[in-house]
């Protein structure tokens, strides 16, 4: 049995406890040996620190970290990490840029660390199902459809309002996540309709029209004002019948009937993604995967803005 | 001797007249053989067509493509360019977005073909001497300024103004592929304030603040309604000096004097262009850097938007 791997956790916001810390602590690939967080904040009795660099001047040991700050203030962190040498986990979205991403890339190239840009909604039990299923059928039309309460599932979280906080993209390039892995073609943002609160620096709602490379049209709808039933769905029509992914990527329906996954799939999405971040350690490899952030930086870049109703939480 | 490459021009509008047409005819690499545009239009005598697949069926012989066209239709016809097995020079922006690009260099791998995203501003004369002076700078402080009167140098060019036509980042794209050549170090987006009149959906103004990889701070200042004196101009403030580089990249000056270009220097962008397009086509490779494409891609992903005064050609 090889020693696990000793982690540090960066950023210690909703994400950090609702998924990370849980994932942390079920594995055994992991071993939580300190967190940083701007206020200072202890996890199992475990060091803490006020940031990176207090942790890199400290006498604890790490291989590897997972930063969960928000994307605006990541870089520099993420920088520092691999200039120590520490193998890193990044939050999604990878960067509030894309330039930075791919600098990070080259970054730990050369410094020989392992780079995890994580895309959690692909580690959803049925996604490889489905993935599976599309691989050879013809695609004739793709309907995303991603609704859900902001002030529900983001509360308090004011970054996702300020520019490279991405608004709905933030849930919407987890759709993407999805589609750019389930789909066997790339597709291309057409049109893209922004709607911005006069209050706000990014979209609260959105309506993009993509292209497959064999013509498919894909349609998305992400809305962050939906209150009642949300809805994470995926619907692709094909020559053998429909496919939905529902809720998130979690349940998988051919035709209407429900694909029951085996038990052995059921394992939840973070501690999927710790399984992989361990993987690509020991293999020594990176893994970043661009494509969803790259089709969100598209939609932005070919979108036109409305300005809507402020944003009140 | 080799005989010359058999191209066909695609999209006969200002930017083919002015550089394209001139460029194929001084250099011998090239043999024009066709042309191709929506409303058919001669060039000495040659055959002309009214779409891609048109001169695809025709039995004019054709070796590769310069793509002319508007950034927004211009997939679909790389793509049957491609297929066909020509090589690909696609005038700048490469595409509206950037997926649509990757894809295209991907398309090219698999069919064998050279493909060409062209970047005219780095075959400025003086690019490369600025480059290779700041190679081992320590570089303190970048201004870039490209202010130009869009009624000027695009007339009639409604497409500047559509999404993905990216407004004065139509030419600022162009000081980006300069400062992404001449600068040691890559740079990120830290704020991106982007002026969008009214009645357009492309912005005519913009402010951005990058940050290099080694905390270099670099601004743009980007501004389409620049009478009287046009700027073209970056500034690199270093340990040994300043660099200017004026005139979209064709004058140098260190601390304010000119460095005078050797004669075997001064062959003009296109021309440039044309060689490069050449010797790639004859070591079977490709040349596609998205830096340019990804950094304005993330200027409209991190930017806030501000509406402006409505825009009347």
């Amino acid at each position: 049995m090889t020693a696990p791997i000793r982690l540090a956790v960066v950023g210690m916001g909703k994400i950090a406890h609702d998924q990370h810390l849980p994932a942390i602590a079920a594995g055994k690939s992991f071993e939580l040996v300190a967190t940083v967080s701007r206020h200072g904040e202890a996890v199992d009795g475990k060091p803490f620190f006020n940031n990176i660099d207090e942790l890199a001047a400290s006498d604890v040991e790490v291989d590897a970290v997972a930063l969960c700050t928000p994307p605006q203030v990541r870089r520099t962190i993420a920088e520092t990490a691999i200039e120590n040498g520490w193998h890193t986990f990044l939050e999604k979205p990878p960067g509030a840029t894309l330039a930075e991403v791919v600098a990070l890339r080259d970054l730990a190239d050369e410094k020989g660390v392992s780079l995890f840009a994580s895309w959690h909604s692909r580690y959803a039990e049925a996604v490889e199902p489905a993935r599976d299923w599309l691989a050879n059928r013809d695609i004739r039309k793709v309907t995303i459809i991603w609704r859900e309460d902001v002030r529900v599932w983001h509360p308090g979280q004011h970054w996702i309002w300020e520019p490279g906080g991405f608004g709905v993209f933030d849930p919407g390039i987890n759709a993407l996540s999805i589609a750019t892995r389930i789909l066997p073609d790339p597709f291309f943002v057409e049109t893209a309709d922004l709607d911005v609160p006069s209050n706000c620096a990014a979209p609260i709602a959105a309506r993009i029209d993509f292209r497959g490379a064999k013509g498919t049209p894909i349609s998305m709808d992400l809305d962050f004002r939906q209150e009642g039933p949300q809805s994470w769905d995926i619907i692709v029509e094909t020559d053998a019948g429909t496919l939905k992914l529902a809720k998130g990527g979690s349940v998988l329906t051919i035709d209407g009937n429900e694909q029951r996954q085996p038990a052995e799939a059921l394992h939840g999405e973070y501690p999927g993604l710790y399984r992989r971040f361990a993987a690509i350690i020991r293999a020594g490899v990176s893994d970043v995967d661009l494509s969803p952030l790259r089709l969100v930086a598209d939609a932005f870049l070919r979108g036109k803005h409305n300005s809507v109703e402020e944003f009140i939480e």
